[in-house]
């Protein structure tokens, strides 16, 4: 693991996450760009001392004179934006897959320059956007997918937050308003990306053309804390994206919605493992993780017997289950599962950080519509 | 009452609303277009044959003959909106209040002349936006007031419906999607004008300026079924107002969320007796009608005790309950209580036609943000 | 109208009930003991002063003296329960229909003695259980009834309250807190009876014995406030029933769940208009309100679209409805439709009456099952 | 851990229990009474196949002969009822700390038992009662040991499934319905413990009398499927308490409400990260998880912001925790702290034991109520 120190909240959650399932164990960290601090965080996660190093260019040096059966199989990537692409870049070069959290990098170009990296590497990158990880989720994307809301119409997906109402200093706080670090969203890079990465995921549609309000609501903020993305899609139907950190008193109630011809689907977190789906003359049905009747990812995605809720961690955990899933299958020369294939990875951080540059670009424009430039244009 | 024949929706629903409380006695109607229409509805109602009559002409003409305390006192009108200015001037020039359905008339300009006319009368003017007649929707707007959230930053409000998703040919699919019937506007209209309605009604602001996706979903529909805008309001704060009729499988669950500085609130149909508080830093509160410690507007705006759910016809009863005390009042030259002053009236009808112009000439300008034209300019 | 004066809670219910589908007008009444408060209590109806009358005896004797055409048809009882059997008995045998609250008397006794007058009078008697009222409980039964949940097993039902958890005087609490008024039970008798009715109409099953924990809690008062009641069904089924006065912070979500070899279900006054349907091995559906899919008995006793929540007022007001359709369809020599007919009476009377005897008797023993007697053996 | 076989649902959940917080390693088991099947999986697991054994006496055996510093420190139990004793009271009298689910024994007399030989062993026994472990049914208990709800006065608890609603032969139903391996109680033991234990710890009152109504509702099942049980706590209070596993169409909802003099609070596993404080005369309160308002109790069992639900597994997990965390305490002759003290152990294993014997009598009693016989009398 590179970051997660002592206050870092993401890096907790990672190792929940890897624990949770029993196919990681915590080999070695850089936990910290401080020395003392990295050893102190090693030391508390019972770590050999010895593979808790003082920066992630040393212990990506050391590992990679391990033996191959002693030395760490994936690194895990929990800094803050401008930290991710180096990290990532020199793991997959020296021969480690790669997790890292969202968004992918600081900008589109080291994005695209990870692309090509991945490629010659042979390795496998995580994306952690979380909320695809959900065994609900994945039923609604199955449902999409299977024609079952008919031609889809209509997307409503929303991330709404409070906790950066009033101006806060912490950590966390800290460096994602800080342009230095986070780079040049706040909000959108922080929680539109998630936004955005599941309206394209449950979908299965490209988001085309985007048109932004901005807003830093808050005085003295260098980054914008909230927005509302009209969107429109590569089959003509048109969205609507709200995420906000200035929405007070609400905690982290991701919410999507989508119609088709036939229907319409409803997920939100705090309800996390119902699916809602409502048909034009027929009684709405619930659909439940852990029952028998859900598709095989939200089969695949689930522990418990329905009614023992899962939640965040559980989704989280999936994602590195899934991921682990594919590497132990290439390392038996088998071929992953279609369930443990559906892992965010490096086109979704491109993406999302297509998503980032346009819409900051759309909040400042004065023309409506900006478009999200193809993926196709760059190959 | 003009209008609300034999197949009308809204017009049984204004009946069962004046009835509610024993305030109105339904006397007289011009209830279709066709003569014989009007009869078998005013049979069917029971009233005095004598006083049903072939055509609003006529009936204002006629009733205007009677003794003063035998006429009608309160013309309702619930015809489409093609036929509501011509009825409404007449009504007010005879000297009968008037009670309007929305959106007030066809046209801008037809609003502005009705409230030229209105003032000249010295009649009263209700304009049914039925949502803020919900006593939880008076909670809100009395709670921003008051200041409880603080200075306020962000609306949203939505009005998803999925019963225009197909072609459908009934009474009240046919003139809502008719522009010489329905004017340039079909879902903005219809529904778009009372998400606008309420947004400023519960957040106290004035919507300024706004950039719209309009969108006509169904093949060969005339008018906007689908639309959503961003929204700018006076105090600078900004919003998201969707309205939707291909939003397969919803109903009619419109709902607010408002958030200041200190806190959010929520209100929703299809929960209408609660109103939720999010507060920063403090457990949520949820405000229920029917009880002691909700504000002197949710008080007289229920019936019943906490916990005995009132609905969308209490909510209509509200309206025309205040607008009967104010008619009271002022026969007993009394002032009426700023709770039965409480309704919509000529200037949401303006507010609403501005919306409708602004909102269909954003939906199709490639300039994002459009002025509302501000009321003050034209006075 | 019997009853309702000035401070009387249902009796302004009632009114509300009778005015919301203009199927009664108001044209007499006895609205108090004392022979002023009826007086001012019909100059504020706005009733013809001659037809306000002193006592319920006066009204019963002067209107029977009226010609068949100008005399009222309908007489409403809503005092307190010691004065329901002898204003009912008076008005059927002198030909007028009746109206009662519930329970339909303060004893047993006099329930069959109703019974007796009732059959011999040829007139109907609605007794208003309001929650069967609701469309959504009325569609409970129909696809129980129609077996879409196998053979019944288990039943729970439960009525909390908490405005009895303080000593109170009011209007309201007095007279249900008195035995001479409300008879041997309080809470019991007060909302056990609707629970009890709710469980059998829903179930279409009889409760055949039952085992009591009767409480009352609040010191110095002299009637149950508390109960909770194991059920015995008579094709085996078993339930329990809670009804609580002292259930601080509860308003009046009477709550309905019934499970059988298929499915269960579930309706809740809270979310009235919505009936949720659980099944062994298939998402859950949920009903609503409004909707062209729900049954005969629902569609016939909703007016609003799917979405526009109808709530406890149109749920009494159907009772009034279908009543009123019922007497209009024996004036015409027509059969009432069956959805008309489903409306409260003297069976469930005597049937609410025999729990209330025995529930209190039960919580008195020291044996556990109790037989409610049953209906066949007293005939 | 001893079973959790591969079959065996439980014996995986206590693993991602024991996993997620990485205070546990998994180092030896004996998984299955089959010597092959245990094997197999160790395998699955990873484990060091010398420490994977055909049987608990074999490994309880082997591993007291290794040195302190690598032999197991706690045994997991998690075989059916009847395997829980034996290998618990060897684990003990060998030195290892104990997790075992619940019931904790086969019959009362063994749990006394296991009592006398945990007070001898100097080591802790931890019970694994899940619900107990959601971060707000411990602040549910700790708003009520604040007195803010006033003296408690009811108690409603009940756990709806619906698995066995039809005769069902796999692992799980199978010797859950066989009173050789469960015991005198089905559902009462299996899910009836979980509730009546649930009612104790967030009431903070002992059950002493009861009233049971048991049912075996599917043809030929030997033990109970469905019971409901009126309730006397030693304040003085009363309550309900209904468990069912042919509810069908429910999953595991269990559900407390509790209401005292001032005000009632209602917790339920199907959203869990909310507790709901309801009260006399001022709007209810919603508490949330991951909160900064919340007490110290709710604090230190959640691991996520408010708003990313945790569910069953971090419930689970947070008892393993608070276990470990006991145990790391001792291993520093610390203090544990209050929060990590407060899991339920032996005695908890006894009431439940007591509520077993005692509501099977009472089903099969015609005396209304019996004494639960306290624990002081048998010390």
């Amino acid at each position: 693991m590179i970051g997660g120190g002592p206050d870092a909240f993401i890096g907790a959650i990672h190792r929940i996450a890897a624990n949770l399932d029993g196919k990681y164990d915590l080999v070695c960290g850089a936990f910290s760009s401080s020395a003392s601090k990295s050893k102190e965080m090693g030391l508390q996660l019972g770590l050999n001392p010895n593979r808790v190093y003082a920066s992630y260019q040393e212990m990506i040096d050391q590992e990679s004179k391990l033996p191959a059966n002693e030395r760490v199989q994936v690194i895990s990537i929990v800094t803050p934006n401008h930290l991710h692409f180096d990290p990532a870049k020199q793991a997959l070069e020296n021969g480690f897959h790669v997790i890292v959290d969202k968004p992918i990098t600081f900008s589109l170009a080291e994005a695209l320059s990870l692309k090509a990296i991945l490629k010659i590497s042979n390795k496998r990158l995580l994306l952690t956007h979380t909320y695809t990880g959900y065994p609900m989720v994945k039923e609604a994307k199955e449902q999409i997918a299977a024609g079952n809301l008919g031609k889809i119409r209509k997307v409503y997906v929303e991330y709404p937050q409070g906790w950066l109402s009033k101006e806060i200093t912490n950590k966390q706080a800290d460096w994602r308003t800080d342009p230095k670090k986070s780079g040049i969203a706040g909000a959108m890079g922080d929680i539109g990306t998630h936004a955005f990465n599941l309206a394209e995921y449950v979908s299965g549609l490209t988001i085309t053309k985007l048109c932004a309000d901005i807003n830093t609501v808050v005085p003295g903020r260098k980054l914008d804390d909230d927005g509302a993305v009209l969107l429109k899609f590569n089959n003509g139907a048109s969205g609507v994206l709200m995420a906000s950190q200035i929405a007070a008193g609400e905690e982290n109630n991701v919410k999507i919605r989508v119609y088709g011809e036939k229907g319409g689907l409803q997920w939100q977190q705090c309800d996390a493992n119902t699916l809602l789906l409502n048909y034009l003359d027929q009684p709405a049905q619930i659909f439940r993780t852990g029952t028998a009747y859900v598709g095989s990812y939200a089969q695949e995605n689930s522990r418990t017997p329905a009614g023992h809720p899962e939640g965040y961690l559980e989704a989280f955990a999936n994602l590195y289950r899934n991921f682990a899933n594919c590497i132990l299958a290439d390392l038996n020369n088998e071929k992953p599962t279609k369930e443990a294939l559906d892992y965010p990875g490096v086109e979704e951080g491109i993406s999302g950080m297509r998503f980032i540059d346009t819409v900051i670009a759309s909040g400042e424009s004065e023309v409506k519509w900006l478009n999200i430039e193809s993926e196709h244009e760059n190959n």
